[in-house]
């Protein structure tokens, strides 16, 4: 069986990381179809690519190969894994928690090996850039239909590193969470669910305070969209990955409000 | 007929917003090939996005579907449509006039239908990414060879909402135009062809006046490209996409020039 | 043969640049597969482009067609030229020396042509679009399998212009070069090699200095990668296209140090 990788990374679009990366995988998989799904991930933040890439796994093809390169320590002793979900999908990254929360939403992790065949790793294999000497040959393997056990020898599920999102503290009247994003288009992207909401008793309320460190208080309508509220104002949404976002219609929020710990708490 | 896609958005690639896409239109059709026409268009302006759509149809692949998303009503009622133009195109977005002039370049609007169909959208639908959840499976249907009544309800052609490149004001000795789009280079595209400059008997000069509310007056010379000026002046030419843009040859003129309502007008 | 393109230019990808020369090439070869190596070329760079594309050559599809546009000579008499290289990849790009790093990397040149035929160029030709207008459908063409000679009279290979990175003045315990690129993650990349170092006696100390008219000195310290060095602290490495780069861990040297010359010294 042909895969489709879905490829994700912080490499950006200016330099050649991706393009590059692009070639080595050509060069095994001439064939085979790359999903950009974004390489715009913040700079060496492991916890933003693990949640952007869990919450793509509902939208890609089912039995893709996940290419993901978030690797602050690249050049270190921290493993090169390739990861067999439950779902039939694979994941291919640095063995850091990157996929964990990923392998989670497809079923769980069933199988583990660390890359180091000679057949796979490019040589001479850089220091700097394993997204290109280890990983998208890796990839381009398993989207051939290659066995995981070509990659590497076998490792224990138990000892692959994990990571979640912080989980926000719900008290009566108050969440406390993080940012955990802020798009393009300035919406602040927070980890906490409408079931948080839910749990600390705010859900239902016409206007809550969104409390941050850095601007103070502002007012916040739950909505269900931008347009719900008036030009200028800000809601706050169920964004299009299920978290809870505080947006501006017709503005930049993220301009006034930096990405920082938050606290949600009752009007009065 | 397999049919490849033109992908046009605001979302950027900084976010995952178009990779997922990319992601639910290969669920759906596996083999499509997906051109990125430019995820860059100005965010929320619908008519630089038409504008580029227009544009960019006489080099697209003829049977191909544009599928555009630069939606500031999405989770409002405005419509998701798809759109048959008399050249066999088919083009989907949403109903604000986005698609309008490419389907005039394309033959024009010879049948529309509104995207309701469960069988396309999907669920559970997000009040804030209909690019996602309608345009990508609508888009990837039509491309797999599937009818337009497959997506939803006739809606007469006459219905769709149509817009169009604000008009200069032609005057003896003056054309007064808008700003369309600043690109990478600094080149400031106005919304002016060959045809105002000779309509206002100003064609055939070799200075002119580039008159602009932020910067004053600037001596621009008609010239054929940016080399047939000296170094730091600026040119008046007929852009690749056939409007007059002033450019500055080894230069950035819209450092200079902001984005707005700017005037044409003869030397002395 | 139908072979891959990889495509590199300075066009960005906020504009439709990029997006109407991949319509351009399925317009004319819809089955054959786009590599976009980069489009982040520091604008008009001839010489940061050909340095990339060099590069890149090791890990792209053997026998693809390069088409790459950095090209402030668009519009002016400069010729527009396709290469063959020893290897059996292909070239397509303005005669300004962009190729020509790349075509010595992959065995030299052997043949080349003008692209002048009228079945290859699009009418209207604009006078600043190059890219859309004669190299991308010369690359579909090669990539369709059709011969040089499809696109125009052969050129003597004598005559292409070509360049190379500056080479760096290296005297005892100093090495003098160039700043050749930063990159997302404000690495600085330079124009020397470990075998400058080598010859300038450098190679093999625990402490250089980096000097730069715009910072003055910095120690850094040679290392393999970034994590050999403490949190903050300045590696000189090899990166992965062999350059010697400074780089900060955990942090953006670029930010301290702007792309300038910069003199290698030993400390003391």
């Amino acid at each position: 069986m042909v895969r489709p990788i879905v490829f994700c990374s912080d490499y950006g679009l200016s330099d050649d990381f991706v393009g590059v990366c692009h070639g080595a995988i050509a060069r095994i998989a001439p064939e085979v179809r790359v999903i950009d799904l974004t390489h715009g991930i913040q700079a060496m933040n492991v916890v933003h690519g693990a949640s952007v890439l869990n919450s793509s796994t509902r939208y890609m093809p089912r039995h893709c190969v996940y290419l993901a390169v978030v690797d602050p320590g690249v050049g270190s002793a921290r493993r090169a894994v390739a990861v067999q979900a439950g779902s039939g999908a694979l994941l291919v990254g640095p063995d850091n928690g990157l996929l964990s929360m990923a392998w989670e939403a497809l079923g769980g992790a069933s199988a583990a090996v660390d890359i180091a065949s000679d057949e796979v790793i490019l040589q001479p294999r850089s220091a700097t850039f394993d997204g290109r000497d280890v990983f998208a040959p890796a990839a381009a393997h398993l989207a051939m239909g290659r066995d995981l056990s070509f990659l590497g020898p076998e490792v224990a599920v138990d000892s692959l590193v994990r990571l979640d999102v912080p989980r926000p503290v719900v008290a009566d009247g108050q969440v406390r969470c993080a940012v955990l994003a802020i798009d393009r288009f300035g919406n602040v992207q927070l980890s906490a669910t409408a079931e948080h909401l839910e749990k600390s008793g705010l859900a239902g309320r016409d206007e809550l305070v969104l409390d941050t460190d850095e601007a103070g208080a502002v007012m916040v309508r739950p909505a269900r969209t931008f347009s719900d509220v008036g030009a200028g104002q800000v809601a706050l949404i169920v964004d299009s990955s299920g978290w809870l976002s505080a947006v501006m219609n017709g503005g930049n929020l993220a301009e006034a409000l930096r990405v920082a710990p938050v606290v949600l708490s009752r009007v009065g």
